[in-house]
C-alpha cells in the first residue's frame, strides 16, 4: 500500500483525459459538436482536470459550487476547494446552447475537450466583483479597502482575468482530449500526478515537500528546498510551465537553472524536478491553498510556503499565504478525521524570509538570524534583473555562479534581440 | 485551550511532588518509616515522576510492567513506555519489608520520597541480562551477537547500571519530597513541565521542537536547532543536568556555551533553554524514545533525533535511534487515533549527520550536500578535546569563536587543576 498522502477528495486520482480508441472516437464525435473557444487559463485548468491534478474535480463549476468556493472554501458537497474553476462563454454562444447539449472546447484552433453542459448561468459584473473581493483581495497595501478597486484592474493580472470573463458560464463534466504542447515541449519535466506518485513510491518516500517555482532558483529557494530535504523524505521542485505575466523568465531557462543547481548542490536522490501545466492566477493566499490542494494529488504532503507566495504587487501581506492555512475550514488533521476525504491533507511548510548572512556564516531566515541588515545579502528581483542585464557584479553568496551564468546568457540574448530589432527598424527606416 | 501536545498517557501532568503543609506532614511521617537507600539514577527517575516529567508514571514499576516494557514497549495497561523505571533493594532490606508497608526513600542522606510498596520481586541475574539484551542491545558493531556480552559490561555504562542493580525490586506509588539540588544549583535553567508549557503558551507556540543536549553545543547542534526553528514555532534547547559518564563536560560549562550561542546567533524569541534532572542511560534507540516521551510532557511535539542519539561506543547503528520510531507500536498518528491517550504523540524530527561544507558555503547534512569529504569540516569529539586542551587551532567554521573560548577556558582550568595536584603531590613527596 502506498505510504503517500492520498489524492484530494477521497476518490483517488480522477482522470478524465482520454486515451487510445476512446480518444479517437471522442475526437470524431467532437467534430459534429458546437465548438466553443476557451481561454488559455481555462485550458490549463482543463488539462489539470484531465491528468487528475485537480482531483476530485472533473467538471467546470456550476453556480452553487462557484458561490460555495468563494464564500466557504468548499464545493457545494463540502469538499475543500479554494478557487473557482469556471468556463465562460459569450452571450451568443450561451444562447445557442441548451442544458443537456454536448459541446467541444477549442483553444487557439486545437480541440481540447468535450463537455456535457448541465448548467448555464450569467456571470454578472456583480458576481465578478464579488469573486475578486472574496478570492483575490488580500490584506496587503494594494488591497486596502479604499484602494483595491483603483489599483486592481490595472495591476492585478488575476483580477483582470476575472473581470475580462465572458458574460456566461457553462458547467458540466469534461472529457479531455489533449494535453497541448506540454508532453512534447517540456518532455523532460512534464510529469502527471500518477507519474510523480510512481517516482516517489519507487524512492520509498512517504513525506514529500514541494517547492512552487515560477522564478529562477537562487540560494534562497535552494535553502527552502534544503530545509524540506532535511525534514521530509524528499522534495519536488515543481515549476509552473503554463503562462506567466510579461517580463517573467520563460520556463526553459528556469528549468536549465534548476538542472544546474540540482547537479552541483543537491544530493540527486532526494530531489525530483517536475513541471505542471497551469497558468498563474496571482491569487496569493487562495492560490497557496490551490497549490497545496493540487500538490496533494501529485503525492505531496508538505507545501513549502515562503514569503508572498503567489503574490503580485503589494496586494497581499508578506505571510498572508501562510496564515490562511490556520483559518480555513477543513484543513487541520482533526478536521480530516471528522470529514474523511473532504479535508485538505497537504500541510504547509511555512518558512520565513530567507537570505545569506555573513555573521551567521550561511543561509538563514528572519526566524533564525538575529543580525542586522548590513550583514545580510538581500537583492530585489528588479535590482537583480538590472544587474544581470547590464552585466554588473552580483553580490557574493547571493546565487550560485553556474546559475547566474545561465541567467546572464539569457539576458544578453534578450539584449541582442532588442538590438537586432532596433537595427532592423533603423535599416528599414534608411531604406524608405 | 492549550494548542500544545497533551502530556503523555491521557491523564494530564501527573504530579506527585508534595508542597507546603502536605510536604511538611509527609516528611514528618517519613521519619517513622523504614529508610531505603536509592541510587542516584533512581533519584533522577523519582524527581522526574515528582514534577510530571514521566507522566503518567507515578510509581516504580512492578514485574508485569517491567516485562511488558522490555518486550512490548508498553506498560501492562497498554500505554506506550520505552524503558523500565525500577527501584531496587538489597536482600536484607527486601526481607524486612512486606507488601502494604510504607517506606522512605533516601539518597546520600537526603530524604527523597515515600512509597507504598505494593509488590516485591526478585530481579534475577537472568532478568537483568534479559533487560540488557532487550533494552540496551542495538545493531551497532559492539552489539554484534558474538560481541555484546564481551564488550558491554565494561564499556556500556547503562548495562553496568542494570547489572549492578540490587537483587530485589520494590514497586509502588511514590510521593516525592524533594527535587534535590536542581532548583538551586541550576536555578536559571531548571524548568518543570508545567513551567515550559506555560512559557510555550505565553509565546503562542503550538509546535515545539526539543534538542537533547549533553555535550557542548557546536555549529552542528546549532544547525539542528535552526532547522527546527524554521519548521516549528520554537525550539527548547534541553540539557541533561543529571549525571553523565566521566570525562563529559559539566552542565554549568555547557549552559554557559548555550547562553553565549543563543545570545549571538539565535533570534531570542524562538528559543528557550531548559534543563531536566535525569541521568543518561545511554540506551540509544530506546532512550531516544524516552526522550520523546518525557519531552511530550514538557509540551514538545517534535524531538530532534540526530546521529547516534543517546549512544555510547559503537553499540548502536548511526541512525538506529531514528529508525526505531517507525517500528514501535503506538507511535503513529493513526495509532494515536485508535488508542487515545496510550500512544506517543511527540514525533521525531530526524536529521542526518550535519557539518559545514565549503562548497555548499554553509551548514549542510549528508542529505543535502553532494560534495566530498575534503570540502567538509568534520572533527571527532576526541580530536576536538585534544585541540582545545592543547591550545591548538580549531578549523574555521567548526564552532562559534565565543563558544570555543569558553571551552578553552574550561580545559585550561582542568590542566591547571591537574598541575596543582601534581605540584602538591611532588611537594608532598619532597617533604617526606
Amino acid at each position: 500500500m502506498s505510504k503517500l498522502v492520498p489524492p484530494h477528495g477521497g476518490k483517488g486520482l480522477t482522470l478524465c483525459l482520454l486515451h487510445g480508441s476512446e480518444l479517437v472516437a471522442e475526437k470524431e464525435r467532437a467534430e459534429g459538436l458546437k465548438k466553443i473557444e476557451i481561454t488559455p487559463g481555462e485550458r490549463g485548468d482543463l488539462i489539470m482536470m484531465g491528468i487528475g491534478g485537480f482531483s476530485p474535480l472533473t467538471r467546470f463549476m456550476n453556480k452553487a459550487d462557484w458561490q460555495s468556493v468563494c464564500e466557504k472554501f468548499m464545493l457545494s458537497d463540502g469538499t475543500f476547494w479554494p478557487v473557482p474553476v469556471m468556463m465562460t462563454a459569450t452571450k451568443e454562444d450561451a444562447d445557442a446552447i441548451s442544458v443537456g447539449n454536448d459541446i467541444a472546447l477549442v483553444c487557439n484552433g486545437e480541440l481540447m475537450a468535450t463537455m456535457k453542459v448541465d448548467e448555464k448561468f450569467e456571470m454578472t459584473e456583480d458576481m465578478k466583483r464579488k469573486e475578486c473581493e472574496l478570492v483575490y483581495k488580500g490584506e496587503g497595501e494594494d488591497s486596502a479597502d479604499d484602494k483595491f478597486w483603483d489599483v486592481a484592474p490595472e495591476d492585478h493580472p488575476g483580477v483582470i482575468r476575472v473581470l475580462n470573463r465572458k458574460p456566461y458560464c457553462l458547467a458540466g463534466e469534461v472529457k479531455v482530449l489533449s494535453e497541448g504542447e506540454f508532453p512534447t515541449k517540456f518532455k523532460d519535466i512534464y510529469l502527471r500526478p500518477a507519474e510523480t506518485r510512481a517516482i516517489f513510491e519507487e524512492k520509498g518516500w512517504s513525506t514529500v515537500a514541494a517547492l512552487q517555482l515560477r522564478n529562477p532558483m537562487h540560494r534562497s529557494h535552494e535553502y527552502l528546498c534544503k530545509i524540506a530535504v532535511e525534514v521530509c523524505d524528499g522534495v519536488i521542485i515543481h515549476s509552473l510551465i503554463g503562462a506567466l505575466k510579461p517580463g517573467d523568465i520563460p520556463a526553459d531557462v528556469r528549468v536549465k537553472c534548476i538542472d544546474t543547481l540540482v547537479k552541483g548542490y543537491f544530493v540527486d536522490d532526494n530531489v525530483v524536478q517536475g513541471g505542471y501545466p497551469l497558468d498563474m492566477r496571482y491569487a496569493g493566499p487562495r492560490e497557496a491553498l490551490l497549490h497545496a490542494t493540487f500538490r496533494q494529488n501529485y503525492g505531496v504532503s508538505r507545501m513549502i510556503i515562503g514569503r508572498d507566495h503567489a503574490g503580485v504587487g503589494d496586494f497581499y501581506g508578506m505571510f498572508e499565504a501562510q496564515e490562511i492555512f490556520d483559518r480555513i475550514p477543513y484543513a487541520s488533521y482533526e478536521d480530516a478525521c471528522k470529514v474523511p476525504g473532504k479535508a485538505l491533507l497537504c500541510q504547509p511548510l511555512k518558512i520565513d524570509w530567507t537570505f545569506y548572512c555573513h555573521k551567521c556564516d550561511g543561509m538563514a531566515s528572519m526566524r533564525t538570524c538575529p543580525h542586522g541588515k548590513d550583514d545580510r545579502v538581500i537583492l530585489s528581483g528588479t535590482k537583480l534583473r538590472k544587474m544581470l542585464s547590464e552585466g554588473g557584479d552580483i553580490p557574493d553568496h547571493f546565487g550560485r555562479d553556474e546559475v547566474l551564468a545561465i541567467l546572464r546568457e539569457y539576458y544578453e540574448g534578450l539584449t541582442e534581440k532588442v538590438e537586432i530589432k532596433m537595427q532592423k527598424a533603423a535599416s528599414g527606416e534608411a531604406m524608405k
